[in-house]
């Protein structure tokens, strides 16, 4: 990978911290504060994501989305019990095992689906199924979406409240892997109680890394009857991973920050942007097509291999993905960010020449 | 807690991160890097930490000390064996169940000892009583000693040597719980080979944060024929539980900014020094005792509640701890740091007196 | 050990079936039944332990006592949290980690006690010292007692039910090892529910096997509202250890032949009926000490060795146990069952000649 | 479910235990034997499994199919690790989470495959593409596989064989359920040997209950480099997952009577002729479909729901299963077994008319 963040398009986590978190990590160091989140910092953070969100939230930071996403899931989830979600959640096929390590072997059982948008009657025929089977199969006890989902592709908020009402029928408590979800928010142009608890999510993990953070998600619980439980024993759940910070100011000021004059959504915006014109720049080339719509700041190109070597010979960095046998060329994934320049799109799509 | 931090005595936890690893943290800020510790700033951790301990050494960036004794454990146990350690052991009494969530519920297995320094033959005898009881007792996989113990004591290097060899005659591997390894080190003036491989220790939790890190530990396995196994699928082991940081850089920057010319060791001294200073001023007052010998950073001393009081009104931060029947007054427990200054320790012995 | 049952003390476990239950079995063994625990057999288990113990339950059949202790404990243990026990409880020393393996991790903390009978305040103490320990202590979510327990003794209702009211004055559910429950009950002289949801039990591990059956124990809710929640998903914990047998009325019957006509109390009465026999026996020899008083079917022995070897020499069968530096000679434990004969034991006491 | 035997065609798991068993328990039922499978029956069984499979092996004998599959795999995966097997596998959708649970959260990973017969490049395709995912897909240690599999269908060894050679190629261990495993070698008219080990499986469940015992499987471990390593530690499993039996030697002699002058197989013989016997009847039917072959004692049928009415009306039992929208009529599955008499399937067969 080229450290030159210039040319670098492989992923919105090789950027480095945006400077406003930066300079409030440098404000904190100063002077002590109790340790394991009694602190001052950690002490706004249920208000000011409460202002953000519209209502009353429980905030838990964390180091990484890994940690985030199964850490909501083991308090949603019975050892016994199961999860459902996308045959392309990252859950299911990035996180290295997390989630059924901290579910202590909870099963996740996946739904296939067209974009990586999960469809309500495949969710209710499988909830179904799985009742069906009795003891053979673990009970479904909770629906885990995301948002933007895995090629970039944003669930409109009815679509998610559709998904969240069958799910709440049927028992099940609602996940949400919002690691790109300011992205989907500047995407959509709609408030985040929209595609939050409005839509029927009971528990967020929102990203911050990706974001700007340097390192810092967090679990929002939307506080209703039925996330009120998982709160209540949540921070031993984090102790016992390991992921209590002792100079936990450190963690938290970093979300401060981000919600801090709506930077986030600031950041968001601009990577989107970056995104599109990346996106419109490569689709005026007629042997690139797009498979997946540019909604976010992920851009999913089939190039011609001719093109990926000048393009890896000039310096630029992407991942190759799995490109099916219908696809002319080979997938490449690029990402914008924070910190990518309009020149740098410009740079970038100079050197496909037609 | 006084977020004073001249007042603050309540643990090494409480204070700011150094100015030299914040200074690196910001130095860091800058491009791109790959993610999840294949950046240029980690390739370096092998290299330094084998100069600092004159050894081949393999080095795993952790943002815990819970997570990074757990997640050594979890390596050196199988879930179906067992841990020995001291019964005040950290890894035992103060991480939540952690040691337990990491090993898949191997059991812990604990010994008394006076003031937390493990005997030679109670651990010989742990371990034969184990070995015959056969299939009901977990078989013991591993030792797990701590360096400066809980009562701020430190083992003798022949001390710990004696115990590893006990221990490895019987097939375990030896874990060090260094989470103040730097004092331990400053008070015997040894080399840092000495009180660890040199003692026989196979894998160390290096301690960053309480030395003057933002949020930075690490696994230290120091290579031979038993760890190099542990090794080879140990980032997989953190991967799983949510610790691999995708900006991994600015966790690595913190551990080499704490080996650079020694600062880890110069704070730890520091902090002795301070230490020794208030241990001397409360030694001289005719109704204050200190049970235990000051060692390293921390003084346990026994006041009496009048003292205690005055303490506490004049705004001092520290722990009461639990007082044997025997001792007369109440044990509090007093925490030097890198950030202690002389007229700090002077002001709180102003308030004792005579 | 010796094949021949009439000289072997060593276990209540090495005895064969008693013949009440093999008939069952065979009697069983007729026609087809649905599979899992749906079968006419297993329908009446629920009714006629119900009308042993003069109270609803909700019984589950489970073929080893390390899996009802285990499973029921998992029930009413998170993960997270943990359960207190005497310090010799057969949970902690025998059962190879079961009990941590099934809670996923969750902790077992122990008390010393005397004889084995746990101290109300003991357990008071730990219950608020764990409290106070806040996050760094995993929370004490059950007790689990002994009946009789780890020595033969019996608790007295009364004690338990102390023991109780202090457990569910915290919050905790009260669970009870029941290997030798008729024992104790024969011993006492008390009605089934006067030791155990009389005095405060919410679940019990009902013994068979060392009782006289085949391969099966069970484990017991007595429902009321803490246990209810328990009850609802325990099958499916059974399922998921592979704990649940397709031909499952042959584990069922076991049990209804034990209740039938009270066979469980008479086993258990002559067994307690030899074991006084032996007990008296031992004790008229100026030699021999008994270290725990004989109120079950165990019987603890301190003898010379000169005596031992004779024992063995003559094939006699018995465990010789840790001995405390106090005692003179070396205890061994003997144990009768259903199976042992009144010829049998003054055999043996014919070898143990003054 | 019909308890008359005669009609009920829902499993092999509704039956009896065949005559032979019920002697050998009775046999057994004698005097003393040392408890946890330290018996003299038990320590015959390495030596007759040993002669079946005409080759070295290690037995442990464990109650239920899902605990023997669990354990099996349990000792092949690390916790971080995964198993791959068809998508219609026994372990991944009807034992309730126990893999998962024993494997303390390892992954299962499932393939397609027509008829449930796994394809060779199938296989080698999802190695490769998980060893390409590197620290965010769990490695794949080992693979499962089924004989018969979920549809009655009979692997040929060649077949069995080429896909042991590509797991092994790729560092993997090879599993075998063998729940039916009689009727397979019934089926194949092979000798054991050449569908497990000669075939490259590792390590085998070997199904004891569906094929006439009380509650007794086996698993068996070929000996060979990998596989010794899994044997040394496997009876810890075993005791920690609650399934040692006390009284152990009936769970051996039920093991003992179905190796004795061969009886597994004449009664898996019996079984797989009742099934042709119903099947062909079945398939003279011009409104029925068989839509796979009948290769051992599992017959999956498409009937007129008219027909299926019939059958229900006069008593008979069966499972209705899901049928895909191609099909036309419902699918049901009948299930025959030692106990099966040809003037039963007769009496079926007279219910189907023309």
């Amino acid at each position: 990978m080229p450290e030159d963040i210039r040319k670098n398009f492989s992923s919105d986590n090789v950027v480095r911290v945006c400077p406003e978190v930066m300079q409030a990590l440098m404000e904190a160091n100063n002077g002590s504060a109790s340790a394991y989140g009694n602190d001052a910092h950690t002490d706004l953070l249920n208000t000011r994501f409460g202002d953000v969100f519209e209502t009353e939230v429980a905030v838990f930071p964390i180091v990484t989305g890994t940690a985030s996403n199964s850490l909501a899931l083991s308090a949603l989830v019975s050892p016994f019990g199961s999860v459902v979600c996308d045959q392309v959640a990252h859950i299911q096929n990035d996180e290295g095992g997390a989630p059924e390590f901290f579910m202590h072997g909870a099963k996740i059982v996946t739904i296939p689906s067209p974009n990586g948008i999960m469809q309500v009657d495949a969710l209710q025929n499988i909830i179904h199924e799985k009742k069906a089977a009795g003891l053979l199969a673990p009970p479904i006890h909770a629906l885990s979406l995301t948002q933007t989902n895995e090629w970039g592709i944003v669930y409109q908020p009815s679509h998610l409240a559709a998904l969240s009402d069958a799910a709440h029928a049927e028992g099940l408590s609602v996940h949400l892997d919002g690691a790109r979800l300011g992205n989907a928010i500047a995407s959509l142009g709609c408030a985040p109680a929209d595609t939050t608890w409005k839509a029927g999510i009971d528990v967020l993990t929102f990203g911050g890394t990706k974001n700007g953070a340097m390192a810092a998600e967090a679990v929002v619980f939307f506080l209703n009857e039925r996330t009120r439980p998982y709160v209540q024993d949540f921070k031993r759940r984090i102790k016992r991973s390991g992921h209590l910070w002792s100079k936990h100011r450190y963690l938290s000021v970093q979300l401060l920050a981000l919600l801090e004059n709506d930077l986030w959504l600031h950041n968001a915006t601009h990577a989107n942007d970056m995104a599109q014109r990346l996106s419109i720049g490569l689709a005026q080339h007629p042997d690139i097509t797009l498979p997946y719509p540019t909604e976010s700041n992920e851009i999913f190109a089939a190039l011609p291999e001719t093109i990926i070597d000048t393009l890896e010979k000039a310096g630029f960095g992407f991942y190759r993905w799995t490109t099916p046998p219908h696809i002319t060329g080979t997938i490449i994934r690029l990402v914008t960010s924070f910190d990518t320049r309009a020149e740098d799109v410009d740079a970038f799509l100079s050197h496909i020449t037609i």
